[in-house]
């Protein structure tokens, strides 16, 4: 069930059975020159709406840009500086929070995000626990990521098949899954160079571009395909699913 | 152009030859017992990125949450603070214009998204001229709005086949294009009660349940179908690329 | 009654009988080669004042400085940002609202501050219904603007003896009242080169000084005179005093 | 020069020959049953008014709320919060100095103000030095404050006539100011009770009404007058203007 | 007792019997040729640890680094913008208070703390204050600062001893402390040109270091030793004790 | 080299021939029922200085409160919201930038401190890339953590001398470090019901404080003494430098 497609009464009923929601938060930066900008936005936002749908869960919009500043000197990334990132999402939350939902998975498409994430959650903790010290009225609010190219059987996938060409950004798996999910806008990786890009660590946007001049790390595109976007969308979703029911059954 | 959906060369391609860009910004509020709670969103959005592809013009992802307090007691109803969409707005906007994205039209889905939207611009000219008075490089940045459902055809249009039932929130206008887009998404509208919502001013959340208890304001939801929603449709994407056009021609 | 000419005991008997205040707003900026920089404020708190007069009704300190920043290459301007307006609305507000005040009615002195100042009233809307949520004591705060240059009365008046000369920045309204309020203060408006200003859209500070020179939209500074201005401070009061009425008036 | 009564061309030539501004500061909050809530604003403001007049300095306009927290559980005080009143003063000063004001005097009303005020001038400080060291601009700002009530003179003069009774709040020393000021606001101080009012620290609000509980601290405002409001005005724009003097002259 | 060396029982065990604590704040900044960067850290830090040792206090962990901008041009020297201490403060006494400290005595070593120092009470006072006007549960917090150096006995020893060149910068008092505190740390002081430094106002830190170019303003360093700091550090303990009870004996 | 205890000359020479520097950061927040309330704050700091001190390196004072809201349940514990945790290592990074330094290690003592140090250096970066969009002057700022406690051949040690009771809060290995510190605060763990604390992942405060009723994860501090910490404290100090040395390395 996706929250936008839902009327205010349909909300209101599935607060009657849960308090649970699927929260997509993405990026929309560079991945490499032949990977689209909306990669990390995308693929959440599919892998949540298709879990969603699976096992009957509300959906919240996604959050379409993230925390990308490292990417910044290729033309099209855009990033939140971390500060508005955690009120971002704390608003996000505290307004679905208003009405009743207490429990937030996450489904998240960018490893840049996680730290500002979880700071937003820490945010959101600090001022409960403030309002609470004060006579408020408490929340139980619990959050939990599931990164969907870092689950167990994802990464399992995408070890067997793309061993460490996969890379760690513009990763052949996550390329699989826009094959998949936009067929018709697979730019072409022919003439790559090299195919197989460098792995590095990076600090700032500039030394970014240094290391990694188009925008790669480690990865070869030319090993993507939907076929493999297509069965790790399915994985992922069924390990998001899972995160899910760990959330909820918490007690 | 969907930003999302090119790599970083093909956006550098794109700044080779215009510095213009459409933001669509909407909401994710209740549209009465029948709307879907995402129209504002996802109607800017879609008059966007099929105006974008119409002229070749490059569409950023969108704001999917505006300012909407005053629907916050409908549940699912989501609200950025005026200053987390100022801040918002305006990473949205230094992140695209250090890339050398200078124009900015902005489709917008919700009325009450405008005030905030003014001020983030007014919030990112302040800086740019503080910067500026300090020695560092200036920036000709200049934004306009599209407010979709008021342009001079749409409202045409509107006034014609709805009259005044086409109301002022939850309108027959973006609920027929609602239906337009999303023929599968129609709740019924059998029952309401009464068929014409009534009209009056508000204040707070508290205020505009009390006199708008469905949360419609003066519109009747039967009147809005699919049909209309895709001649609307038409013409608002018509209306936006003229606003664009006058925004990019301007010296 | 002004505020800041009472005493407590003598604002709390106030409150005993009415919970409503006028609070003047303006701005202190270019008002063309001949206008005051004071213009927008000064205005503001005289039709401010002189409606609490007329009618009994706290008039609170006047915001002497609003948002200008287009103006900010015109020396002697000053604005806040957004973000500090917004601030500053909230306080005077939040502070007054404690004493009991629930009904503000700002009297305006320039359209730059209109977007902010309706983001500044969600912004405490949005506080108050978290503090709501929290199980906070709510507060039934309602906000009106009356632009006392765009009352219905005040444009019929003008447009009648000004006609297009008008213009819409240091206009021939808001001069002749500068010239009724202070009559010493005068600049002459002879060779005024050219005599009506011109008329043009524009961005940001720079530039509204490439297509206003002067600092001017459109206006003829020698048509403003305090005759005029007497006969228009009369009709902005009165309408300022039936916009608070309404105010008051609304369930 | 009020720069409120000046126009654009008028400021700019003031620039030519002088970089000097004074700036009022004061307070809106109780001053006893007697005293009116606008006394440290008007005080300040007319001190720094005539200052200006007498020696041709070029005066801005006045801050009319500052920080008086301690002072909310009267009816009518306001306050701003010191962040917010920082981010004003910073604008205030930002502002200014981008058309060439470089000396800055405050003529402050409230003691409340001084620790926040000179809090805001070092995160001005703060801003210009990190400003510079990106290779920006530098700008040679100096701030400096004048308590109208604290100057030698001025503290000479009421320890003179109103010796201990002139108390350290809802002084007679401002009261009489106020009388002179305004001499047809005055209420009566007949029958207070205590004459004198009682002397002690405080710290939040609701301590400060406690121990205070008419608001005044240590006054007899029976002792008041105009005559001697008369005689303090004079030399507290004596003293306002030589503090300027001293500012203009540092190297 | 310092509150990072006891567990979590024993600080509940001892909020049984006191609510008081003393919070030690310095600053990180240059203190001339000879002076050691953290000389107002580790003095207020030793002091206050002395004091609650004597006299079985509560003490918090220090806040190491203060307000000092005006010395950023003197390598090593390091600053909060004003709005960073406010709010460093407010998350210190808030975390505290939600324990149930209620009287907080800070021990100041920096004299550029002190306005920011009292502006973050202030802002805490605000939230207190907004937060019972709310309904919520209120808090009698209450603040008071020993500024070590300043205390009456310190003062008198160091004017008999060191007479006018102890100077208001890297003063000999100061210096001494440290001499006492950190015996071994001792830089030379031969060679000091002038013995004496100069004593001037300062505005921004390029103008401190243009009129007080080694860092000292007014202090002979060569004064300094650790017979003397050994008798200051028991003065200052002693008269930041009688700080603390005067402070807890306030009704 | 302590910064603290170097004069600004002794810094401005380091400067000459390195642009590293070692930041501690800590917390201040329970331990369970047997540990200090400060030890994620000293031991991180006694590690640096060590560092430090035996490789030359400059040493920052260390930030001793962090980001801790799920220990606030328990008495003394502090933190920081994350919003200013990023505004204070912010600072802490701006002014030593200021002076020259590049290269920030920080040896931290707190897991919960990880997600907002690295948003920290994020929000820098996007401040950093801004400036530099501007036309500021770049700077190639680097950031690395070292978790004393996750280091390699620490984990190696504790696993073989506590094995899982070693637990994952209130640490045998960190309780050890403090044995070994501060020897003489050891706290008796006679008693402790049960000896080994149980595991649970946990959400907000008040979960933490159901799932870890005496404040502990999993460890059973009996296991903990000052030999172990001395063995401990020497690793950790080593694998510091290691990465300390791999930092200022990189190209």
């Amino acid at each position: 069930m996706r929250l936008q497609l839902s009327t205010w009464p349909q909300v209101e009923d599935y607060l009657e059975s849960s308090r649970g929601i699927i929260v997509p938060i993405g990026s929309t930066e560079q991945h490499g020159p032949t990977g689209l900008l909306g990669t990390d936005a995308l693929c959440a936002e599919a892998v949540a709406v298709e879990a969603g749908k699976r096992a009957g869960i509300m959906v919240a919009p996604g959050i379409p840009v993230g925390m990308a500043v490292h990417h910044m000197t290729f033309a099209g990334s855009m990033t939140f500086r971390p500060s508005t990132l955690i009120a971002v999402v704390r608003d996000w939350v505290t307004g679905l929070a208003a009405h009743g939902f207490e429990r937030f998975l996450f489904v998240n498409g960018h490893g840049g995000n996680i730290p500002t994430l979880q700071s937003a959650w820490y945010e959101i903790h600090c001022e409960t626990r403030e309002a609470t010290d004060r006579g408020g009225k408490g929340r139980d609010l619990r959050f939990a990521v599931q990164n969907w190219w870092a689950g167990t059987q994802v990464k399992a996938y995408c070890d067997e098949v793309f061993g460490p060409a996969d890379g760690s950004h513009a990763t052949c798996g996550e390329l699989s899954l826009m094959h998949f999910l936009y067929p018709d806008e697979a730019p072409t990786t022919a003439g790559l160079e090299p195919r197989v890009a460098p792995t590095s660590a990076y600090h700032d946007a500039e030394h970014f571009r240094r290391v990694h001049p188009d925008g790669r790390m480690g990865s070869d595109p030319s090993l993507a395909n939907a076929d493999h976007g297509g069965r790790l969308f399915d994985i992922a979703v069924t390990e998001a699913l899972g995160r899910y029911e760990t959330l909820m059954a918490e007690e």
